[in-house]
């Protein structure tokens, strides 16, 4: 659980998604290729301030991949971490990226293990190349539509038990890892510990994109009036599993601000506070509330 | 608060929402008329199970009729409820017309006083025109969008403090109005405690309806994957308030089941409960919740 401070004050900034493509078997492969498309968000007119990875950036996606890519991190909330000394190749190419083009880095996900446990682990990064937080996806992506995916996270790996934000010198910015969109909660507490922006790495697909994917998105916006933004990887046919793509940024009114289509791409958007502003004095839910009916759920656990 | 006891099989049945139009200054001439589209929604080749009237159907909205409109009710919830003896014409006519055509009627809702107090309140009539429910709007429509619109009920409305459900012999059915769709909790109670379908008479308006009114709906739906249904006036742009009409009823995937156009309309949905199973069978988040990590609204105070 990330340590409940102010928030920052919300200032404008540059978002960029990276809808990462041709993720394959070769982990270093991949971790090359990451790395070359970031280096590409950085290199705009304008450099964004927060870049962002899909989820499971560094290996094919699905169970039995977890436990071959998953990466020991040893990250441990509140602690300095010393990049240097890691047991994960990913943090290091992550951390390295980071530094090398001073910005906010929310590295997607990768399988992490530790011990004898596997979690779906997102980590951030500061533009001086800290790790400074760590979410572990809470909810693990079990579904079965007959005749269209079946899909068990749960065979290998473990859903976290935190929810996590992170805040730089213009917002508040709340985790998630694709699935853990589905449930409320999750957004609703970010939300209300102050989070502007909610960032929710994810690889939905062909059954679940094109049903769910921009509805949960600009629900779970104009519901807690924040900006919310999921990455995907690219669709890839030849992939046992088939991201839907389509990367998103939404304000906190439900507009969609960005979107890309199913190839790899990035996509820039600008996140204005003023809209976070208007839309929480003109429907003012923020203050309505009605905690003497029904519990607030930010009073976690 | 409802009472809670195990809710009712769900079985198919007949959903229609009377868009109405026409409310006017005149009470009577409104309760006439909401009288003859009850009929005419009753005169189907397949007779509705349960016929919705939208918000404020007896009375133009707006904060300063409510208390011309406002009628006493003196429903005790778990008490019968002595129709003949009723002081509220609204009630009488819509008992009356439950009764004669034997179906399951959502009143919509009417300015309610009770002692000095107002509320925005929806009441419910059993097939033998028996009130068997009543729930009081939770969240009062307090809004100002510069330039677009400014509405506050609170002026001389009361926010209700209950939320509340019915079961019939085909489903349990929760209640709320218009403006308490924003607010996740109560639909989130409301599925939580065996709702299988939620209908909110509401109505949204020009600025907010194209925004959020489908929006809004499709999300509830999906989040808690239940049906969901909010019936509306029909559009009159000779009153004071601008309906967004577009009376919808949507199915737990998100699927938009009927929409009305902006006129008066009467529209029809078969309720098939096997949507519902499969729904939750095929993204079974109605069981892989984390409580461990936050608390559950239904826990509610």
């Amino acid at each position: 659980m990330s340590k409940l401070t102010k928030p920052p004050a919300f200032k404008p900034f540059t978002l960029a998604l990276v809808q990462l493509g041709g993720v394959g078997a070769n982990k270093a492969d991949n971790l090359k290729h990451a790395r070359e498309m970031i280096l590409k968000a950085a290199d705009n007119s304008k450099k964004p301030d927060l870049i962002v990875l899909p989820e499971c950036f560094n290996s094919p996606y699905g169970h039995v991949h977890f436990p071959v890519y998953a990466e020991k991190i040893g990250y441990v909330p509140g602690t300095p971490y010393d990049v240097s000394k890691s047991e994960s190749d990913s943090v290091k190419m992550l951390s390295s990226v980071a530094k090398e083009i001073g910005t906010w880095l929310v590295g997607g996900s990768i399988p992490e293990r530790e011990a004898d446990t596997l979690y779906n682990t997102c980590t951030v990064y500061n533009p001086q190349g800290e790790l400074v937080a760590l979410h572990r996806k809470v909810h693990l992506f079990d579904i079965d539509i007959p005749g269209k995916i079946t899909f068990q996270e749960s065979e290998t790996l473990t859903g976290g038990n935190t929810i996590n934000f992170f805040d730089t010198d213009f917002a508040r910015v709340g985790l998630g890892i694709c699935y853990d969109i589905r449930f409320p909660e999750q957004a609703m507490i970010l939300a209300r510990q102050g989070c502007h922006v909610l960032i929710y790495p994810g690889a939905f697909n062909m059954t679940t994109g094109p049903l769910h994917w921009e509805l949960l998105q600009r629900g779970r916006a104009v519901d807690n009036q924040v900006f919310f933004s999921m990455c995907s990887p690219a669709r890839d046919l030849t992939a046992g599993y088939h991201a839907w793509g389509h990367s998103m940024i939404v304000d906190p009114m439900g507009k969609v601000l960005g979107e890309a289509q199913d190839g790899e791409e990035i996509i820039v958007s600008e996140i204005e506070p003023q809209t976070f502003v208007d839309a929480r004095a003109g429907i003012p839910v923020t203050r309505q509330r009605r905690f003497d009916v029904y519990t607030d759920v930010r009073e976690v656990k």
